[in-house]
């Protein structure tokens, strides 16, 4: 398969947090999953509160589950709050339908996995997700 | 381990009673959370409702892990119920978004833990946390 | 009612930690839950891992909830563990079947509530929850 | 806090997964958890079957939870498997009583969290997370 190997999953994330921490940001903690939903890899920013993995989890998940990223998904909770309620209630309480869950796809538009972000603001985490994702090479990032 | 002993949680949960009984309020309930999200000690006042563990436990609980204060928390409820609804799922339904959830820090800012209060309003169970924080010393609250 | 006071859950609470001190056990958690199988009160000793709220509820949780102390919830596990992992179910996998949980009773032999205590061997346990409760004054445990 | 710096939980994290290839163990999947049980790192090899994420965090989980390491958990699983069934309840299912799930101490043997290692053996599983621990420098390995 042409997943996401661990090496690459490990540029994410760190381009993710250089990001994070050169704009200023408070620390991001950042998780990348595979395009079945399963972890790859997971890092908590020094400092950040110790329920990080959750939601990092929450956001990425949602977005390979749904094939939607977190963007659209907070379109979608605004527009039928009810939906995504039940989209929760389907995926065990684990979709977290905000800005900073993005969708990895590959030259060819396939879905590979998607980044998970949080921390900051949830367009500053968006943002943060979308650069380690740029910097990892031969990615395009759906935010 | 700087963190907060038996002793100290005790000392802040008596004098968060005590603070409530000086001011007329109901039989207030309070826990107190490592900075993990565990259990140090919790209390019931007599003629508390029954579930009141639940209720003090979730504010506290949601403080630690999202490093939001219940205030904080329930602006965000208010600002998108969604996110808050999520973060719920993320962590087992155990979250309850409302003032009252206190997060403690120590003199350098870091976070120890925090203190959930229920039985009264929401207000009130917060200025009852602060005042059980600010009497145990060395701590800082941030409701 | 007649139940239990949180003065008096105090006293179990202080005097069941006082026993572990003495008699050189590991530190010691202690939780009393009201004939509703709710939580009174909650102590854990430092030095204690941080899950012990749970081990030490479930114990108590499982001998009000099923009426049966812990030492006779552990002899139905070995007779029948398929019965003890049903009630589980039942009750949310909130019942711990070993010794540590003991029944509360008044004078006239009715049920007020349980004790729950964890942190050295069950067997330890059991034996600082009943002088917990002896100290107390007026209840008789049911270990 | 002396807690376990992300920078440390990395170095744990190659180190074990440079012994795994080193012994020619199958692709191994390393968690480092908190002193309160929260994820600060993890990372899947290339090759190791999806649900790995579960499986590490189970074996450091219950570790830290109970302050057992998974070596004394499945014994007590071997002798009582009912208690570790609830136990499992009560930690949400999350514990994998066996080896692999090894303590971290600090040099005053203070818990400072756990390491999950899964992928071979749980007997190599747990070499490799002692490995990790030792190349890391200043802490101490309770497998």
């Amino acid at each position: 398969m042409a997943g996401i190997s661990l090496r690459k999953a490990r540029t994410i994330i760190r381009k993710a947090m250089e990001h994070g921490k050169s704009e200023g940001m408070k620390p991001l903690s950042v998780v990348v999953l595979d395009d079945g939903g399963n972890v790859i890899a997971f890092e908590r920013g020094d400092g950040a509160s110790p329920g990080r993995f959750g939601i990092a989890h929450g956001k990425a998940y949602g977005a390979v589950m749904l094939g939607m990223s977190g963007r659209a998904q907070m379109a979608r909770a605004e527009a039928q709050a009810y939906f995504m309620a039940a989209a929760n209630g389907v995926f065990g309480g684990s979709v977290v339908p905000v800005p900073g869950g993005v969708i990895l796809r590959d030259a060819k538009g396939r879905m590979l996995g998607a980044v998970g972000v949080t921390g900051d603001t949830s367009e500053n985490d968006e943002a943060a997700a979308v650069a380690g994702i740029e910097a990892a090479g031969g990615l395009t990032a759906e935010p």
